[in-house]
């Protein structure tokens, strides 16, 4: 019963054939191979356009090379109060940009909406040396939360971006889990809404450690490969990223990965909001479930069973809010002992 | 007949089978797993002596990490003019340093000297605020030219970073290699000798993307884990890091692949500087070979023959320099093509 | 009738008289002259305490070394929502410190609360390394919003640093201003009641370009001469800065000069707050006055009346909010007029 | 006999009468003043070309900013090897830039040259990510060396700039003394022989703190406001910056001033290198004297006479190589009492 992240999980079988059938003799080096190459054209096939495309291996590496390539030092990126970007991430994008400000903004479920840039980009004046200026707005895709934008919504936010002449970065960890959920096209809810640079995850989704910097106008990407070399970012060995997230778009592997886990989150969902003493205060629209326990002594007793969990912020009322998030791996009859577990102390 | 890179090749069977014998079940991540857990105590065993180990990627992580938890940012560090951390990595350790100046030395074969390092010392006065201040010196293992430095060479150069309160980097990017050909142990030439800290690497050595922070002094390392995950190289699937560095480790995999790809380089070299016209101008002491051509006509003929290899920087006389660098992979009989390709040159 | 700025005044007769003695015959530069000698003597003097002085120009430059030296660019440095820091210096302190995150709190009269700084510091946890470390907290004193931090506030503030192994930064860009209204001692509303590290500035009190950084723990500025110089921000002819701060302490110039800056605002406070319509929502304990104005038309006729001041933030129910801002060349007068004008409005 | 920076010198009179007619009154601050405003006419005017003027205080302000500017901070600025940015500024344009790397060369009296540029450049390639991308050059005019580029040697090196997509930056911190010793325009040996941005500076010629940032296509000159601002570069009370520069064009004070110094310099010249025993290694072609003394008895007795100088580098003969500055107060009877001194050991 281990829904402490996705994290957690291990690599689908999928990804470790790939990672086998790239290893067959030598390639070039750098991303200069077959395998990086192909991967630019399936890519653009699915997004229904051309794209940009820089593979590198962590979240952290596409979210901050993204930010810092949109965002000049003196710039401020406006995303939302709980975004992995603004506190999860150590200041990397900070960092990678030498030090743009990340402007941080309340929402309902995660999520940022048009009146909460608009109020706090009035703060931030264009043109007025004094402040940093708005560069940048930053959504996750499904949000820390486990809420999704809809296409609708993304619009509405690159609207005032493009209106302010800011960009919009989506982070998309877990984009597979938000898309597997609304149903949507690729390009729907991307670049068709609005959407500049793409951090396109798969590692949580079920691969070893690739994600790709996409950029929708890729003539705005001229100088990311030196950011990336710089940051220790460029792989020797680049087709054995680039073969993992090949690997997840073949067969819409990921896809499959990722309404796997969000059928298990909506199990959990459907078990456990039916439960007395049990809620769940957000929408459940990708692979993860908050719930608020009874109290201290069922999450005690939830634990004791045998349930590993994350914690989430303390709430008001001190009964405790925990995450429970889902992956490709997760099992029906973890999912079902957890129910278990919590129906006893309903 | 690819000699271009031991990037190119790649990687050993013995990696992908740990790969898929680390993908068992769920796992903690961001490096609480077990595999990371056991790493550093055999790297402590390996090095005779407890080490602070942080396993990221790139050879490029590793180093700029290391030097820049080791220079304040108004900080020099000494290191060949040919060093990797100046002319190949595009500013990483400029970058995660946040503006420390590597101060190049001429050296033969590609080492530097105490004495060079002193006269340039000289230049930039400790104490004087109008100077970036003397704190590291980086030297590579085995170096950009092949050569390795003996044990007492580096004691010489740590000998003169102690007095001068200046710390020791070593690039161990291919530091099997060197200790495949030194045949000491690898105390002897890190720690032993005065290194304080290690870019331990095995990616150029059959890895797939595996390399090793390492501080022979745990107390030195307090903030390279902030650094690391703010610079977006704390995997969160880290047990795969860890793995291929423990792989090597096992049965001593590691000298067993470099030994083989020394003894092809020597093959080259016994082959090369037998041959009229042909020049092999520094020493052999790891697994690449510089080789002066007698014509650009003799460079054009090998290419057609097949082979591929990079050309170095531009001679004074204008005969072509070559490199050519054997990998784990590398086989007697792609030596032999070459060697029968040049034969018939000479 | 100029309430814009008290940057808009220009330099008290006593500085441009200081500038003429120091510019007797040649002088060491960069600080190793007589009057910053001096100068350091009469600072230690004032604050009852050995204290490190290092003369700037800026107080954004003041800031940003104190906030750089104290921080790691990890770190993160709590302040109010409304601070230089955070809205005036378009990131100087991001850049100073290389990508330190400042974590804006909500706080009355632009003033932070232990409260505030408790509840942001849970969501940045010390160890974690996901989290940017909480490293510093930076008051204002008067505050943007022309109040004082009486010494029991601040003595609130430091115990709570103290305890999270945080330091506490304080910009006295109006500091004389803070003393002229408080009346106690240096001393009492700075290290005595916990303060690090003081921006102490005079330029908005009547020099020309002239703050220090100061260091009530010497052996924590150990790097700072670093900085500065590779800030740019040591002179050449560092008396003249020195000058002009030392001209300051004599005779208690600053006092007299903040005390007559004070006096003026008080008028308006007091001539203003009688008035039907107008309202001062902050108390004036500075030298600053903000003053909601009875409608838009009314604004306008102050403005066509000679009136020359700055528009805050939007209010909620429409009616502007102004600031008035005294200084050492306000004239009774000129407050008169004002208050004149106010009154046909009234 | 104060030899030993043109910064011991102290402010001439025109400069502190100019700061007493600046203060008059309230000026906008910021930089919105109306001297600032006629500055910047005037600098077009002196220059015969449009220019946009950005006052700083400090020489290492000037010159980082600029060159901040103009390099990506994966880029490469080819200097002299004794260029002051790349030896005492404490890595000052490393850090503005975030981490640019500067290239130092060799170059015969101080003068970088098109070879010299070339060879370096051809290690750092353009497009290879491997490498930092060669963006500016930076030449000093006068150079540290106290010689001055003729027009047609920077044109010769801003035609390869160009040539190569580079910019060209001139540290002007004694342009006036260059300029009174080659007797050319202002723009003849700036804009028209191809420079692109100048660091005008007057301190070292008699100012307290002033210099400016000059580009000659202020369309380059988008975003120094932000960054000068962010640095702590952007005065409150500007004018009283402004005002200096502005003293120093009218009626040509400062070549009146630096042809003083540099004829002071011309005196010490003609009387030393008569003396046997005495050698002065380069030309004279500003203000500064490179004096080669007998022994370092003769040093210790000049030293004991009375003068203050600077010891140069080691050189290689053990004899002591000394550096004399004159300033614009730089007595003829100073130069004659050290000739005088030098006689009796000659």
């Amino acid at each position: 019963m281990n829904f402490i992240s996705d994290n957690a999980a291990g690599a689908a079988p999928e990804i470790l054939a790939a990672l086998a059938r790239a290893n067959d003799g030598t390639a070039s080096s750098y991303g200069s191979d077959e395998i990086t190459r192909r991967l630019t054209e399936k890519l653009s096939k699915l997004f229904e356009k051309d794209v940009a495309v820089f593979p590198v291996a962590t979240g952290t590496a596409a979210n901050a090379l993204s930010l810092a390539t949109l965002t000049p030092h003196y710039g401020a990126v406006f995303c939302h109060d709980g975004a992995h970007i603004h506190v999860d991430e150590c200041g990397a994008p900070e960092f990678f940009s030498q030090g743009a400000k990340l402007v941080p903004l309340q929402g309902a479920h995660g999520k940022i909406t048009p009146e909460g840039i608009k109020a706090a980009h009035a703060r931030f004046q264009k043109g007025d040396v004094h402040h940093v200026q708005p560069s940048t707005i930053s959504i996750s895709q499904a949000t820390e939360l486990g809420t999704s934008y809809t296409p609708v919504e993304v619009q509405a936010i690159a609207h005032l971006a493009k209106a302010e002449g800011m960009s919009l970065h989506m982070d998309g960890a877990r984009l597979a889990n938000a898309l597997a959920f609304l149903k949507c096209k690729p390009a729907d809810v991307t670049w068709r809404a609005g959407v500049d640079v793409l951090s396109f995850g798969v590692t949580k989704n079920g691969a070893i450690a690739a994600e790709a910097v996409i950029f929708f106008d890729p003539t705005r990407a001229a100088d990311i490969v030196y950011r990336r070399k710089r940051a220790g970012h460029l792989f020797s060995k680049m087709r054995f990223v680039s073969a993992q997230i090949e690997a997840m778009l073949d067969d819409g592997t990921w896809l499959k990965l990722a309404g796997h886990a969000n059928a298990m989150a909506q199990r959990l969902n459907e078990g456990l909001k039916a439960l007395p003493g049990f809620a769940v205060p957000h929408p459940v629209e990708a692979n993860e479930v908050f719930v608020k326990l009874p109290s201290e002594a069922a999450m005690k007793a939830i634990k004791a069973a045998g349930a590993r969990f994350f914690q989430w912020e303390p709430t008001t009322d001190g009964r405790p809010l925990i995450r429970l998030v889902c992956s490709w791996s997760t099992r029906e009859a973890e999912v079902d002992e957890f129910l278990g577990a919590a129906k006893r102390l309903a």
